[in-house]
């Protein structure tokens, strides 16, 4: 029996000798597999493969394990790719309070930074250093030579173009380092003078042109890397990196344009023919770059800060008249970040609104049957919980234990539980949760069987109030505690908030009771998960 | 008349109108330039180039100025590929002290983990945050989701196999961050456990032996974006890249090597053939990986720093016995920083060691000549100058001020201001020295001249002390200061420090005085310095 390509297979063995059940790492080297590996019986069906390999090992793939991937989202294939008309409607923008205050949209703009190239956020204060702080609400400040961050205005001795007002033709910024700070913010603080708008291009679309209309000059500086260098009293940085990168097939991947910071005179080395190539093919790709309809013109406020792909967009502005002590000043902060961390926000932000969704899901499908023999429906049951647990002015993590306190009893769990096997659905719910919600929701989740056999030791009357089919379960669960588990409960720092949580249980099961929707608690749970993601300020 | 490559040459003009003296950056944008540019007049000479343009442009291009660069640095080609073997009389180590207080010491420290990959340094105190330190020594921490730092011991419910006791294979870091960083430190701060060593291979090596074994291996490897992967509560980091990654001339440029991180699923889009071809390159480059004749052991041991290019080494560690409370225990702290920086920090040192070299040649050849018609050369009398400034226990900056206050006259400039033309030889050493020294340096040399006409004024006799060949060249200079002037200069904030210099100048004149060498202030030189690349702890 042999199976195609069986290392890769092997490779993949998701079981958990070969794979960290909890991030996912692997656990053996690849030189680990005997050489002539084969698979000695496969049996495929509905659930997915599984396979019995010639060392002894037994593998089985889920069905669907093996979905290719998306585009390297660093490619053009992942970008949307513009020119200015395609904004006509309207820039990515935010409100930068909206943009903190709610997760949808935080997805919304760090989305379009990656598929766009940039966003612009809009009502940050205009005081020094903040720019920092948006930056710290999706990654970490790369700090460079020039600070944390930098200030960009007129400057009496300039040794940068920047810090005068002349105009700046479209560039990314520093092609001198490697790696390049794949992410720019500038944050404007004041801008009342004539002139001193921005400019931007997106430099994939500009290099997808060149490829359309001139492929041989595409291909030259695809494959010429080109010298980089900033040089001034306690720095001198070189890079040598095309302008225009491509990954190993091909796709456009990074663009590096900035004529101010060449060093061309060590081009000398190239053959004379190429070195006339790539002239001419330096020359067509600037004259597509200076293009106006690539050229999106807009004036930043202050307050606005924007957020831009240094891997991608060009940027540029035009020249002001300089503030002379009575008219007008316009002074930027700008500081640079990465976009890896940016995008490990926005996929941590999507797998909140995914798990949600598949909550929202459960709730409106299988949630709205029978409850184990109660009047209500199992959603019902949970969303009143909930409703009880608002009304109390419950801190959100509560609110939200109290609404997810029975998920446990979904995908047929509660069944079981009726039928007499404990289905330990407080554990089962606790450990789906834990992936997304801190202690403060999962240990209350966790723990809320064990707080009725609790209340029906420690709370005189309490077990004789108890619904017929929870006085059923309670026999499958373990009875009451012994006053040594009772006392171990009330000592456990989640014990009090079980206990309130089992108290909304109990009340939430009254048909007459108004129902509320999941739609509304979906912020409140957003703000709930792990503030590693969701808490933008970080410091 | 014509020449090759005019666009090429006229980008390349060094006239001021094109490229800012100060910083070198390029005053003009590439199409600017017209089409159809020609040199309709070309002149050259030992001096250089000098051509007149189409456009009207004149260019002057000295002779050397397209010296063709070196290797691309971050490529094989600028490396030394190693072995084990060829550290078998030691590894580029330096002792933490001797690096901070000496630049020729941090010079070699970071040649070596440019030119070989990695280097160690010794007795930095074994203290919590301390790798920070050695970080900001020569560049930025890169900030990441573990942290400005992470700690590397063992961990009661590890999500990485890094914080258990088990051995771990040669792996480079992060491959699943994009921009990867390109430097790790690790300080070891305690490490007295059974086992818990260190091994480093050298990718770049590894990867040519591929080549040379195996080139369609190699070029398997280098075409195919390999998807990689970190997931944790607050993170989901993902980039695709090939293990070996070429420059687009084909040269070995970067290694990614991490078996635990590799999410080889998303691979099912590759052409069935390419990727069995994968697979067998990946296992046969695994496997040269682990050659023990490329892996270099070695132990560190408490206050040892390895700083090590994640670009290109590959580091590993054996398995050890963790502490237990009563035994031992090994806990590393580590960071990530950049080799740009690292590389820039480095060639300013080296400006700082080119500049005193060209200075020590002045001073051994010219500078042995007479010195204006007095009895001791040029030489010997800034050196005398400066023996007296040392001997009065004078500041390192005076020092310096002291021994170079006369460079002015270098290249037979002395000669005009004797016969009769003010060479400004104050002026023109400031200018000279300024791109490495501070105003605490230059401007006592830019003002030397002028105390001795402010000494003529203010002091009372001082007129009457001075050497025939100084009252001559006094005229010359102006003459004794007005009275508005001596104030002036009394105010200026350097005045006093150019008349301390001035009085050692004069005293220094002596033929039967000992004459220190120049090499003896060269540690001290360097000292003087600008700050900003040669105080390391930055903060």
């Amino acid at each position: 029996m042999s199976v195609p390509h069986p290392y890769w297979l092997r490779d993949n063995c998701p079981c958990a000798d070969c794979r960290d059940p909890r991030g996912g790492q692997k656990l053996f080297r690849i030189g680990d597999l005997p050489d002539g590996l084969t698979a000695v019986e496969t049996a495929e069906d509905a659930a997915g493969l599984t396979v019995r390999w010639s060392d002894g090992h037994r593998s089985h793939y889920p069905a669907g394990w093996d979905a290719p991937a998306g585009p390297d989202e660093r490619t053009e294939h992942a970008k949307r790719l513009w020119q200015a008309a395609d904004f006509a409607r309207g820039l990515p923008e935010a409100d930068w309070a909206a943009y903190l205050a709610d997760p949808e949209e935080r997805t919304a703009v760090l989305a379009a930074v990656l598929r766009s190239g940039f966003a612009l956020l809009r009502g940050v204060p205009a005081e020094e250093r903040r720019v920092l702080r948006v930056a710290r609400s999706f990654g970490y400040v790369r700090e460079t030579n020039y600070g944390e961050l930098f200030d960009v205005r007129v400057e009496p001795d300039p040794a940068n173009l920047a810090f005068t007002s002349a105009a700046i033709a479209p560039h990314t910024d520093n092609p001198y380092r490697d790696p390049v700070p794949t992410l720019q913010l500038l944050h404007c603080l004041r801008n009342d003078c004539a002139g001193g708008d921005s400019g931007l291009v997106d430099g994939f679309r500009a290099a997808a042109l060149l490829r359309e209309q001139d492929p041989a000059a595409f291909a030259v500086l695809a494959r010429t890397p080109v010298p980089f260098r900033y040089r001034d009293r306690g720095t001198e940085l070189t890079a040598e990196r095309p302008l225009i990168g491509l990954d190993p097939r091909g796709a456009i991947r990074e663009v590096r344009f900035n004529d101010r910071s060449t060093r061309t005179a060590a081009l000398s080395a190239l053959d004379p023919a190429e070195l006339d190539a790539f002239y001419a093919a330096y020359r067509r790709f600037a004259a597509i770059v200076l293009r106006p309809e690539l050229r999106l013109d807009f004036r930043l406020a202050p307050g606005d800060c924007l957020v831009l792909d240094n891997t991608r967009l060009l940027h540029a502005r035009t020249a002001f008249e300089p503030g002379d002590g009575t008219g007008g000043h316009r002074h930027l902060q700008g500081c640079y970040a990465d976009l890896d961390s940016l995008s490990s926000t926005l996929a941590v932000l999507r797998r909140g609104t995914a798990v949600l969704d598949e909550l929202e899901a459960l709730f409106e499908g299988e949630g709205s049957g029978e409850y184990l023999g109660e009047a209500v429906t199992l959603a019902a049951h949970m969303l009143q919980a909930a409703a009880l647990a608002r009304a109390a002015g419950a801190p959100p993590a509560l609110v939200a234990a109290a609404l997810l306190h029975d998920i446990g009893h979904f995908r047929g769990s509660g069944r079981e539980l009726m039928a007499g096997t404990d289905n330990r659905h407080g554990e089962s719910a606790a450990a789906r949760l834990a992936p997304y919600f801190p202690p403060a929701v999962t240990e209350p989740v966790r723990l809320h069987v064990e707080a009725k056999r609790y209340l029906c030791t420690a709370e005189p009357g309490y077990a004789d109030r108890l619904s017929p089919a929870s006085v059923h379960t309670l026999a499958v669960q373990g009875g009451p505690m012994t006053p040594d588990e009772a006392a171990a409960f009330a000592a456990h720092p989640f014990g009090a908030d079980a206990v309130t949580v089992r108290r909304w249980d109990e009340a939430a099961k009254d048909p007459s009771a108004p129902i509320p929707s999941f739609a509304e608690f979906r912020p409140l749970l957003m703000e709930s998960m792990h503030q590693s993601a969701f808490a933008p300020p970080r410091r």
